[in-house]
This record gives structure tokens, sequence and C-alpha cells, in this order.
């Protein structure tokens, strides 16, 4: 798979941004350890979502290319998808729900992308969505559970160890798997000595049962502020992916992660979302215990003011 | 003066930051230019003042060092004086007001100075530093005004320069000149054909008015949101450094700042301060015409959390 991380790398190298690592000296300290942060909040379109769909749409073929893609999400995968297809010229689709947030819809469509919008309550996103694939013969980009969008996102962790090789642990937040599958494959093909770890949400914690009972677990409508790990479940190929190459699986609290927002806001003035959050939240609340050079994926920036203000005035 | 700069560069070398040069796709779209951030924002106790200070403190004798050093600050120059204080074991004293903000108070007093308070409404702060300087022979670390602490500011245009070398315009934020001074003489000794602007609030636009007259004009209690631009005028070593190596100066609305704060912190994922957002304010607003290659300093990114909120939910 290593190789396909690789070849997505080189895709990648003239569109997505090389985001910065940044450090903290103040959490140096306070954690007696050296922490790297791979910023993918400054990313395109603000998440890591933007590798795993460029490296995927890319390598459709001409014809499909000219039929059109389509995909359903309301967060990051969405944006990604129309931005990718804007840039590659290719018809987009996006089936979101009714209850999307106004700012996310705006900036789907803003990327040129046609918005199909289904009743949550009277309808289900994958029939409205293959209903519409059929019609017209679009290509479906799924948000994690293909090969193709995997590898992308394997390549945030490879640039994080191309400037940082010595890493003795690596911190990733898991929603669906598909960064943190993409992460674990880089980090062992590059130093197999470095633990790498999926962080989750206490109340959606169903990739951290699956991966100690070794069953596909799933947790339908997780309550957590951390919107990109609501998917209910790890996907068929992530899941035997994070089994073979991730280390541990961690939980933290709500307060935990919103105390993590904050310090990335306040203290290292970076806007985070509570999903890109999750590796800091694990060290500041001790759940993974700091040691030596540890890395942080950030994975991505995209949360409503609505909610910064919530979290800058407690009231959350 | 430029090799003044290179010097300090050697100096600041494994102490202070490298900050990163970010991108947005979305600004250079919308205006139609290429415009690159030194962040500062992520320098040492959030601002670009730590360069100074440590460029000038460094340089004091042993036995200057011995006795001690004082700054008068309620902001980021006081943290950046305790903060070198502490790194090279300095007893170090930091003269604040009674109204400073305790967040800045407590972080001051975090990095192990001395903080003496003074009255702002019977005492005056020079003469209250002027007494403690003297009864203990300390040497007073000015924020501005001092060869060694502009020579430290003029790192952070250097660095910027060595990673964009043909940048058509350098717009840097102006309070008492330092920064302004010193990214002027490393941009016109690295690339003379490079305009460089300063930026200033309108009411605070005491350098502008000096700078179009000749005459050094003071502001007494500037009314903005951008309290790093609150010094009453320009020093005696920055005004004439502005007037030789400054091409333009221009100014921007308290509208145009926020905006700018809002456009760092929910399009850029950065936090920034309203003074370290006036570039983008400049260019936003269109008070400077945004063409080429442009270069913009962020000067800090300490915002007290409740004006954050303020901003946004647009109550400012």
């Amino acid at each position: 798979m290593f190789e396909q991380v690789l070849a997505a790398k080189k895709r990648l190298n003239s569109h997505a941004n090389k985001t910065p690592v940044l450090t903290s000296q103040t959490l140096n300290t306070l954690l007696g350890a050296e922490v790297f942060f791979k910023c993918e909040n400054f990313q395109k379109i603000g998440a890591f979502k933007f590798r795993g769909a460029f490296n995927c749409i890319s390598q459709l073929s001409a014809q499909e290319k000219k039929r059109g893609i389509i995909a359903f999400s309301s967060g990051n995968h969405a944006q990604a998808v129309a931005l990718v297809g804007n840039m590659l010229g290719i018809k987009t689709t996006i089936v979101m729900p009714n209850n999307a947030p106004k700012i996310k819809l705006a900036a789907t469509k803003g990327y040129g992308a046609k918005v199909v919008i289904y009743n949550t309550e009277t309808e289900i996103r994958e029939e409205v969505t293959a209903a519409i694939q059929q019609q017209h013969g679009y290509s479906l980009i799924a948000p994690f559970d293909n090969k193709h969008v995997i590898a992308g996102q394997g390549t945030a962790a490879l640039e994080l160890f191309e400037k940082i090789t010595d890493l003795d642990m690596l911190l990733v937040p898991c929603g669906g798997g598909g960064l943190l599958s993409g992460s674990a494959i880089s980090a062992k093909s590059i130093n197999p000595n470095c633990q790498v770890i999926g962080i989750e949400p206490e109340q959606a914690d169903d990739a951290t049962q699956s991966f100690y009972s070794g069953k596909l677990h799933s947790i339908p409508n997780p309550k957590t502020i951390a919107d990109g790990t609501r998917t209910t479940s790890l996907g068929h190929l992530t899941f035997p992916l994070i089994q073979k190459y991730v280390d541990a699986m961690k939980t933290v609290s709500e307060q935990a992660i919103i105390e993590a927002v904050k310090f990335h806001m306040l203290r290292m003035k970076i806007v985070v979302e509570p999903s890109g959050a999750l590796g800091l939240a694990a060290l500041l609340s001790h759940s993974v215990k700091a040691q030596g050079k540890i890395g942080v994926i950030i994975s991505g920036g995209n949360i409503d003011p609505a909610t910064l203000v919530q979290i800058l005035e407690n009231k959350i």
C-alpha cells in the first residue's frame, strides 16, 4: 500500500498545499516531550480531505471524468470533491441533507458543484445518491472506504515524516478511518518503531470498540462536538488496515476536546475544528502519555463561528 | 544598517522560531494577486517583539546582564523582554499600568519577571521606570527606538525575502516604527524594487502624518482596536529610517481591521491580533491596490478571547 501513497504524493505535488509543521514551546515544556503538529487545517478547503479526493478523482478514466462524479457528505469531503471537480473540469453533484449548515452549503456551491438536497426524515441519502448515479452514470467518490482515497490521506503523514523521521509516536484522529489507515501505512513503512495511535471521542468510540473486539462495531448518530468523527463505523477497507498497522486506539472526553481547541487557538494561534484537536486533547488529558517525539495530525480547521464563540465563552 | 540585521539573524538563529509563510488561494483569486504572509503570530510570545528584545538584550555586557533589565509596556514587548530575561538568566522588571489586562499581567509574571504596577492617573510610567532604573542600575530595553531592537525586528522580513525574493510590495503594520523600519531596511537591501508600505489605523495615523509632513506628529491615546499601534508617535531613530526606506504610508478603517481579523480566522485558520491584520485590511479594503507578488508581515496573534468573541459576533 505504501507505493500507492508515494504515487499519490507525486499526483498531489503541484496541487495540494505542503502544510507546515508547527511546534509550541509552551506545550513541550508542559508535557516534557516534543510535539510536532502537521497542520492540515491549512490544506485546500481547510482539511486533509482534499488529498484523498484529488488522488481518487484524478485517476478516473477520461470517459468517467466526462460523465461526472457524485458524493454524499455534509462536511469537508463534500467541499473537497466539489473543489477537485472544479479544478479538473468535471461535472460534480453533491447530495447534502436539508439540515446541512448554510455555510457548508454555500462553500460547496461556491466551488461550482450541483447540490441536491434530501430530506433526512423521509429519504435515505444512499438511495437518493444511487438513483442519480444510475441515471447519469456518475462515479461515486466514497469519503473513506476507497483505496485511492486512503492512499491520498496517507500523504500528510508522509510529509511529516520527511521533516521529522524519528517520531516515537503518531496521533491521528479517527472517523471513518481513511486518515488513520493512510497515516499508519506511511508511519510503519518509514519508521516501524513509531507507535501509531488513533484518537476518538468517548461518545463516538466505534473504532476503538471495533479495534479491541475484532468485530466491526457501529454507533448510529454519535453525540460529539467532533463532527468529523460522527461516521457510524469504520469501512470494510479501513478496518483491516487499522487492525494491521495501528498500535492502539484511545478516547477523549468532550471537555478535553474543547480544552484542546482553546489551546490551539489561544496559545498556538491556529483555528482547529474539534475533530482536528483530538490528538492534542489526548495529550493534554493524559489519555496518551506524552514521551519523546510525538507527531500529531491536525485534520482540519472548518469550525462554525458560532461554535467558536461557544467554546471561547465556555458555554459548551 | 542591513549588516546589523544580518548579525541579528545569526544571534536569533537557534532561539527565535522560523515562522512559516502562508498563502490563501481564496484570497489570491479574490485579489488577482499573490500574497505571502509572514506569520509572526507563531513567533515566541506570539509576536515579532521577541526578535528585537533578544537581539538587544543578548548584546548587553556581562556586567549589565548581572545588574538586570527593565522595560515598560502593557503589551507584547513586556512579554518579550520577560521571556528573554528568563532565557538568559537576567533579573527582569516590567513596569505595567494598573489597568493592564490580567491575561498579559499573568503571562509576564509567568515568564518570571518582577512586575511593578503604576497608577495611570497619578503616576507617569517613564518616571516610575527611571526611579527603579537608577536605584538598581538596570538597563532599559526600549520597545522600538533602539538600533538593536530595530535590527532584530528586521529579521522577519529578511526570512520572508529568503523564501520569496521577487516581492513587488511589502506591507508592514506601523506602531512605533520598529518593525516597519527594520523590515524596510531588509527589503530595500535585498530587492530595491520592492515597494515598502507602512499601514496604520485611520484612528492612529500619526506616522502617516509624520511621513507626509516631514515633521514628527503625535496622537495621544489613539482610539483603535489595534492596540499594538497605540504608541503616540514614531521614535527619533525610527522616523528618519522610515523617511529613508519606506515608499508610502496607508491607513485603514476600524471596520476593515475587524473584517481582516475575521478573514484570517475563518478563511486562513490563523488567529491574528488587530494590529497584525493591518496588511490584509489594506488589501481587502483596497487602501492598497493589490498587484503582483505581495509580502505581508503579520505582527502578532495575542488577542483576548473576549475581543475575539466580539469580532466573531459582529458586536464591535
